[in-house]
């Protein structure tokens, strides 16, 4: 790293919205010394509040962020929000037309928003929005709203790296099937069926309710079930009403200390995975795996092979 | 590996049924040197055909796996049947409901039906479900058909790990906008729209030729978008006359080794990752750990740590 990894790092600490971004662009791209950066920043890294939403397509997630980050910046609080879509390339138009309505909280310059999807390998968006949330949080913004868009193995990944995780589902029934299925009943600190003047709102309140009451014994926190009209900034203040309560929540018996150690103890071992395999890929493994591939997979099975390549390796660990 | 480890080999080779069960339990169990045991049936994997059958709960999968199993028993095949469910324990009980409907399968004895569900981490899943298929392909089973929820991680994993794989969905329009999202228009060799019988079919039907329409300028296959309606066994032979036209069509052009050279590339790569990993964290490395993230990590960040404690490593690599 240069001087000027110094002079940028000094910037994002200042709030200076153009060399976030360009910091922003650095992780994205994986430049050169992208990890040295984080790295001057990282002392500064702790202050903002992460709040995790996720649901279903077309459950109104941008909406309610987009009136929940209103409300937040009312508060003198600046804030930013990481649109997180693990689709591919090639539907990857779909969250842009999102976007569009955010366009009042755009002119504000405490508020930033950055749209991320996938490039290539699904693996690295979940670790590469982490560290756009830590130049964020660097920079001074006092709230990160990460929105996704709802059920695989990113979206978990992101949960787990929020302090505060909301779930929204609409009152038809599939999407509480489909959330149940993923896990998103364990990962919700807070429920909300939107779209709450439609027909079942109260019903899918009640099924959400009696499915976490069956967990309850297990764990301290109670999750509330709200019911909100994002579209009509309806219940958009209870929304944040709650996540202050479960933000104070966590603040009682160092429970945030807890949550964000076992975060760091999560962006060590990826780090550490991708860093040796990385490095365990040299030129020479890889011609031996292109071989085998060509001709030498009827000799030996893929454990073996595997096996004998980190045999050497593994006696120096 | 004792000599029971190459009997229990010998069993699994001559297609004995309690062998097989035997193995898979100690695949789900990691139990000593399972590896091995894999291993030792290697040189006889291969034969069979995969097809993974994918799509959101309630589409149907089990109903058509049901029938389609039926018709390939009746071309006198030995089938097996591996349902894949990535749902927490918490709501592990929903699949069992669906596997009564293959009650009469289960009489079969040329029919071997497991379902499988995550345990812990979903990261093993995807790859333990690869190791039952290379016990059941060794076994004599002549197709094995990958049944999975729809729209994670580990069901993207596990069509990679298919020759074909087939997308459902149903006529209510949210599901497509769903499997679209997730990454499903590109996995899919085959669509099927069931349950055909409700309004909206052909609709859902003309708006998946066109999206796939889009993207197919740059590929050699052009999936078929099919009709049926499961539970009345309606058009379920056209499903297996189309996996019959997919296949020939792999088999061509040697693109049907290509396919499982990637797997085996993909399978060698998780293998490595993930003994490197249970090497590198032992004691001292996680007592480390466990003292930074106690009270040390505002002195170094994530990314300094990793770099320090790979340091020596690395250069050994």
């Amino acid at each position: 790293m240069t001087e000027n990894g110094k002079i940028l790092a000094e910037r994002i600490l200042s709030g200076d919205r153009m060399a976030v971004a360009k910091a922003i662009s650095r992780i994205e791209d994986e430049a050169d010394n992208y990890q040295r950066l984080l790295d001057l920043i990282y002392y500064a890294v702790g202050k903002a509040y992460r709040i995790g939403i996720t649901g279903p397509p077309g459950s109104g997630k941008s909406t309610l962020t987009n009136y929940l980050a209103k409300l937040l910046r009312s508060e003198e609080k600046k804030v930013a929000i990481i649109a997180v879509d693990p689709t591919s390339p090639f539907t990857g138009g779909a969250i842009l037309g999102d976007r569009f309505r955010m366009h009042e909280l755009t002119m504000d310059t405490g508020v930033f928003i950055r749209s991320m999807a996938t490039r290539g390998s699904l693996g690295g968006l979940a670790a590469k929005a982490l560290e756009v949330a830590d130049i964020l949080d660097a920079a001074g913004y006092a709230y990160i709203i990460f929105e996704t868009v709802g059920v695989g193995q990113v979206e978990l990944d992101i949960a787990e790296a929020a302090d505060t995780t909301l779930v929204m589902v609409v009152p038809e029934g599939g999407d509480i099937i489909q959330g149940l299925k993923a896990g998103l009943m364990e990962i919700g600190d807070l429920f909300v069926v939107n779209k709450s003047d439609r027909p079942g709102a109260h019903q899918m309140q009640r099924d959400l309710e009696y499915v976490l009451h069956l967990r309850e014994s297990a764990v301290e926190w109670h999750p509330k079930v709200l019911l909100t009209v994002a579209h009509k900034n309806q219940n958009i203040d209870k929304v944040r009403y709650e996540i202050s309560v479960h933000k104070r929540f966590l603040e009682e018996k160092n429970r945030l200390q807890g949550k964000r150690n076992k975060r760091l103890r999560r962006r060590v071992e990826m780090l550490v995975r991708s860093e040796m395999e990385n490095s365990f890929w040299n030129e020479e493994r890889l011609n031996k795996l292109a071989t085998y591939l060509q001709k030498d997979h009827k000799k030996r099975s893929p454990y073996r092979l595997a096996q004998e390549m980190l045999e050497e390796l593994l006696k120096r660990f």
